[in-house]
């Protein structure tokens, strides 16, 4: 047995390898990579991931996993080993049910919907993505199937990034938010706005970039182990122990769009930075899921960077930077500011009551792409019209409506649940953190984040992925994954500011 | 035998992909990697090393090759094909010689020596590197004999550097030209030495940089297939097609070393960058060899960057950026400067006319190790001793003597003769292209280097690695890699400099 626990984990170590090698040539490709590479890059990705995938579902890998599956049972079930087990051959098992054929299919594929995208983007006309967008939704149709039969079709996809959760469980969860958190919009929009006008100035980029890699260096990032780089689209990298790397954009004329991403991704970071040494090169080296990584980087981004503590402590700081820009701004203006409450078009750049809204439109839509109930072609309308309902508002265009995000098509669906599942989550485990940390308030008024980065370490990040997100938040919480925190959160915190 | 052929090519596209990507992450290491990732990325770069060895030695491989050498005898022996065959075979049957132990205890061995080989060098005690050294040694010694019978033991490394050159070829060409350039260094030494007082001033990064850009541009550096980066150690490294980088390091207290270490490796960058893409994801798609590589940085950093013609055009520029440091020099003084010979301890920072005697001596001191007659522990002496002899100075300690190499802790034994062959490549290609282009000192002149990028290109760029490093030059200059044009080129420029 010991011998098949260590052959497994040398596979393990070499899938690893391959997946961490492929992640720095993406990285590469957003940061650095000279525009000619394009096609190189793709094909060694292509090979890399390929390679990785052969390894995982080799049948050398299922027998060992077979025979250990069954040592496993007299393992102590919360040890790294048994988890190793189960995890993998959770992967194994979805990996060998898709054939090779259909992973270099969804390769091509989306080799040209995202340019399509892109195109049908910036031109802002949904037709010239429309064919391909049927491609990738053929294609996901095909792919869920493979893992019939599930209880909802769409489980198949949302198991990919949220291990263990049912489709039926993320709508009872929205059902219950949708209502309050309507209504939290509508009482906010009969209060008078608060003034943003401050953060709309030029803010020169290099001290938007030294205040914030002050205040993640606070936060507990570790240089030793990570690096910040510049890129069109942020996003945060895990490329082996010792290597987590965030990446941020700066935009001169809005200050909010570089501190709050690098906050966010750096939140990521920390989660990846704290999961130890023991776990690397195994399956285990990852946060559990794409919800618990957002609870992590929301919760960095909104519940500490966007409190009142943090820029009691920050804002003077900030002051000292910019004095020309903020001389007439106090603390509070400004940490009202960065709240502002305001329904529009763009997830992305969507206030924290309004988030979730965004988020339970694309669902009910991919759900309903999935089934066939709508059609690729009615996107656009579709989408309008919901928007309408859901926000109160219409998008003027195609661009800043249906084809505002990336996801589709790079064939992602099923993802986007776990952005507001992460804001749920990162409010429960903040109750239960100011419980655990009666004084974390004012620690953060003096720019202290030990405590609160200790907790999440022993709490959250040393487990790896070795919990599915419902046991994990459960541990931690004594609750599974509900809204309610998330709402007392936002009710508390827009009703001091718009006092509601 | 189209499907046999198509299928080899499968097969040696993903080793390229395997070995761009670890290039990647060894560009990346020496770029950006923060320090904590170090095991980690050690570990990807074996895999990834690995499983490239796996794939171009495995049975498959050799049974496609086997079948297709016989095919390829009908083909027309320059095409693209029959000469990928030809490549193909010879490294296979190398590679399959070298059992797997052997590749990871070199591995292992060098991950130490090249740490204790660091601590060695920076202490100046060559003690602390002995035991280390003499593992890389015995670990070599075993090496060289896998490929018994061979004429000379050292044939068998260098020919991994240089394909079909015999340590007699080499040591020949060097007996021939050992005594001129000593005669010639005597009798600059009997001479007023050049002032090169100018070059040793403070000279800001920002205007080193940008000027090094402007250079290699006008060379034909191609930034959309490149880029350039800060490193310690500089190099070139070819990423697949679309991506040749450079790397460059900057010292403002000493102007050579950025603007001559800039051009050197454009000069790798331009071969690479003039490869065919047909040639892309294949072992043909580098350059042929390490002295015809070197040929090419050579030339650019000296036959063209340390010219006169260069500097005329030039050093206007230059001054203009550096008006204060420069006000009181010429483009003659600068000429001059820049081309000072002056015996030193350091290889690389040795002048045109004594670079190729610290390559004798490093070759002369691997055969001796190689053979047994000079033992690791005498290395230092014997170090000395022989330097000496050849440079007329005596090293004043380790670090400046024995220790200043990183090769041999890296395991790279065999590769030293390669620079000083390059040099002598770049002078015999040089006598030719100043035939065939009578303008070029003029166009140089002017700035102007297309003529001679695309004479490079069609003559020495567009074969890729289809042959051999004597075939080659003998095609393309009519004699086989020889000392003369050299001895030549360098008796007439210092000859010029110092009025001999």
């Amino acid at each position: 047995m010991d011998n098949e626990l260590a052959k497994l984990k040398e596979i393990l170590a070499e899938v690893d390898d391959l997946s961490r090698a492929s992640a720095l040539l993406g990285w590469d490709q957003q940061a650095y990579m000279p525009r000619g590479a394009a096609e190189a890059r793709g094909q060694q990705q292509g090979t890399l991931d390929k390679l990785a995938h052969e390894k995982l579902t080799s049948p050398e890998t299922g027998k060992l996993l077979a025979s250990l599956e069954k040592s496993a049972k007299s393992w102590d079930a919360d040890s790294d080993d048994a988890k190793l087990i189960k995890v993998t051959l959770k992967r194994y098992e979805r990996g060998v049910k898709v054939p090779a054929e259909m992973v270099s299919e969804k390769a091509e594929i989306t080799a040209m919907s995202s340019q399509s995208w892109q195109e049908a983007r910036s031109k802002s006309e949904f037709p010239i993505f429309q064919p391909d967008m049927e491609k990738v939704l053929d294609w996901t149709q095909r792919y869920a199937q493979l893992f019939a039969p599930v209880e909802h079709p769409y489980d198949a996809l949302l198991d990919e990034y949220e291990p263990g959760m049912k489709t039926s469980e993320v709508k009872a969860i929205f059902d219950g938010i949708r209502p309050k958190q309507v209504e939290l919009i509508k009482s906010i929009s009969g209060k008078p706005q608060v003034d943003d006008s401050m953060l709309h100035q030029h803010f020169p980029e290099k001290g938007q970039w030294d205040f914030g890699v002050d205040v993640v260096t606070a936060f507990g990032f570790d240089w030793e182990r990570g690096r910040q780089d510049k890129v069109t689209h942020p996003f945060m990298t895990n490329l082996g122990y010792g290597d987590q790397r965030i990446t941020t954009r700066v935009n001169e004329n809005f200050y909010n769009t570089h501190l709050f991403g690098t906050m966010h991704e750096a939140g990521h970071a920390l989660y990846e930075q704290g999961i130890p040494k023991e776990l690397a090169r195994t399956p285990l080296y990852n946060g559990t899921s794409l919800a618990v990584h957002e609870s992590q980087s929301r919760m960095w981004e909104n519940l500490v960077g966007r409190s009142k503590p943090f820029w009691s402590h920050f804002f003077p700081k900030l002051q000292a930077i910019f004095p020309e820009q903020l001389k007439k701004t106090s603390a509070e203006a400004f940490y009202k500011a960065i709240n502002k409450v305001s329904p529009s078009f763009i997830r992305v750049e969507a206030d924290e009551a309004t988030y979730n809204l965004h988020i339970m439109l694309r669902l009910e839509l991919e759900i309903d792409l999935l089934s066939g109930a709508v059609a690729v072609k009615d996107l656009p309308d579709v989408w309008d019209e919901r928007f309408q309902a859901y926000i109160g508002v219409a998008p003027p265009d195609d661009a800043r409506g249906v084809l505002q995000d990336v996801h589709w098509s790079f064939g992602l669906m099923g993802y986007f649940a776990t952005y507001a599942l992460g804001n749920l989550i990162s409010a429960q485990l903040w109750e239960v953190i100011q419980r655990d940390i009666p004084t974390l308030d004012a620690q953060i008024g003096k720019g202290e984040f030990k405590s609160l980065l200790d907790w999440l370490h022993e709490k959250i990040h040393r487990h790896g992925a070795k919990y599915e997100p419902q046991e994990l938040v459960q541990m931690v919480t004594g609750s599974k994954i509900n809204g309610d925190a998330y709402i007392r959160y936002l009710q508390k915190k827009f009703g001091g500011i718009y006092s509601l």
